[in-house]
């Protein structure tokens, strides 16, 4: 054991951390430039059911409440916002615990669903240890494209352009992820940030079904790449839509095809690529 | 339900998946190109402990002996390489599992580990679902840096050119990730590739451990951020410094600092930001 490695860098209870903290690093080589800079906090963030401890994300410590909701909708531990019923946000020594109530209902389903895991842990993909559990079909169908075919690169174009200014961790610090909500004609009306990208679209869904938006009358953006777990999520959320800047997975694009989700990826300015 | 997405998008029992599979998308706008493009498959793979199911993460198809090791490593499931005895991979109908038969030390840990997670789940950092699970000091101390300070820059150029060099998946689908062992010149000695940051750092620390190289004698170079847990994975493979091309969080920076070991950011030609 490394004595000069205490078990936690978090010291001390405290209020809930900063998103984004200054340092004040050593630059080596390049032009000189201010000495101090902002970079983007983590913190885990433990999700806890009616006491019971299901899981740990590590996470920008902003949006929570939308964190857990998205979350408890996109792992499928609730079947909807109706059936979170309380979060209360607690700073601990060693991160931050989301409390959530929720209903006798769900209770008892995540019980049955710690029963049949009993002895074994899971990871990776959220509480997952057996590869029967991975491929969750949505719930309802995928809604049709709010877009006409003609009007998608307009429409994707204006998406990315309004994300890009619409992120202002990321502007500071750089280290970050965002997940937007974007009306019909591509204009951003909601974005969530954070330092995981699965976390930033779990926000967004969060948000989106505290607000009671109607899911299927957009699309979301997204500045990374598209993988499986992207796809599922968007398509679970009840999203026609998932555009990302970068490159998507093949099993993002099967998954998008089967499940009826359009996907783009490499979306940039006047263009864009339509892999379902 | 939809009745259009079928439980799975992997049909049937297959050989093990390509790394890279070829699609036909639609583009939309820009300059002409093929019709034809490499994207990256995505796998599930879960890893199983003398039979037992442990975690399910999705992965590149590609070097999974060494990832079942650095996983099991970076974990703590096993604490030397020899208390992994054989590995097994298995293409399931859902994915790949990775059979791994370890000692019966382990296996005594693995099934106390897991009693004493009974009747709960875990996900998000591998099987954790409290706090106290989170921060797992190196159990050796974290080794001096084997570069002279007046030797960083063009050590960490080299380093950062030699691997934008060594990524053949990468270079031919834009979707993967790499993590590199350097050597103390910066020369790059091993590359692993992964859909996931965290899995290619973890087949990198694997094909360190099965090839017996000393860890302290050099660092490690990766294309992405530098997170809590890619800082924790190397401070526990006994690397002296992770370099990344991208942004650190502050949890990242803080364990770094906890633990000894060299933190360098935004590595480019010719500059880098030292964290720690």
């Amino acid at each position: 054991m490394n004595p000069t490695c205490p078990t936690s860098p978090f010291d001390t209870e405290a209020p809930l951390p900063s998103a984004l903290v200054t340092v004040r690093p050593t630059r080596l080589g390049g032009p000189a430039r201010e000495d101090e800079e902002w970079v983007a906090e983590e913190v885990p963030v433990a999700l806890e059911y009616n006491g019971l401890s299901q899981a740990v994300m590590l996470a920008t410590p902003l949006d929570l409440e939308d964190f857990a909701l998205g979350f408890s909708l996109s792992e499928g531990l609730i079947a909807t916002p109706a059936d979170l019923l309380d979060i209360e946000i607690q700073t601990r020594p060693n991160g931050v615990a989301l409390q959530l109530r929720v209903t006798a209902r769900c209770e008892l389903l995540l019980k049955e669903r710690r029963r049949s895991m009993a002895g074994r842990t899971g990871c990776g993909l959220c509480g997952t240890d057996n590869l029967d559990q991975v491929f969750r079909p949505p719930a309802q169908p995928v809604p049709a494209l709010p877009v006409d075919r003609s009007q998608l690169i307009p429409v994707l174009s204006r998406a990315m352009r309004e994300l890009a200014e619409a992120q202002p961790l990321q502007q500071r610090s750089g280290g970050i992820h965002a997940a937007a909500w974007c009306g019909p004609d591509g204009a951003v009306r909601l974005v969530r940030e954070d330092v995981g990208r699965h976390n930033a679209l779990d926000k967004l869904i969060g948000a989106l079904a505290r607000a009671g938006t109607d899911t299927a009358a957009g699309f979301a953006a997204v500045t990374s790449r598209a993988s499986f777990e992207m796809v599922q999520k968007a398509a679970g959320a009840g999203m026609p839509m998932l555009a990302a800047v970068s490159a998507p997975t093949h099993l993002a694009i099967r998954t998008a095809q089967a499940c009826g989700l359009t996907l783009a990826g490499f979306v940039r300015e006047g263009r864009a690529t339509l892999y379902s």
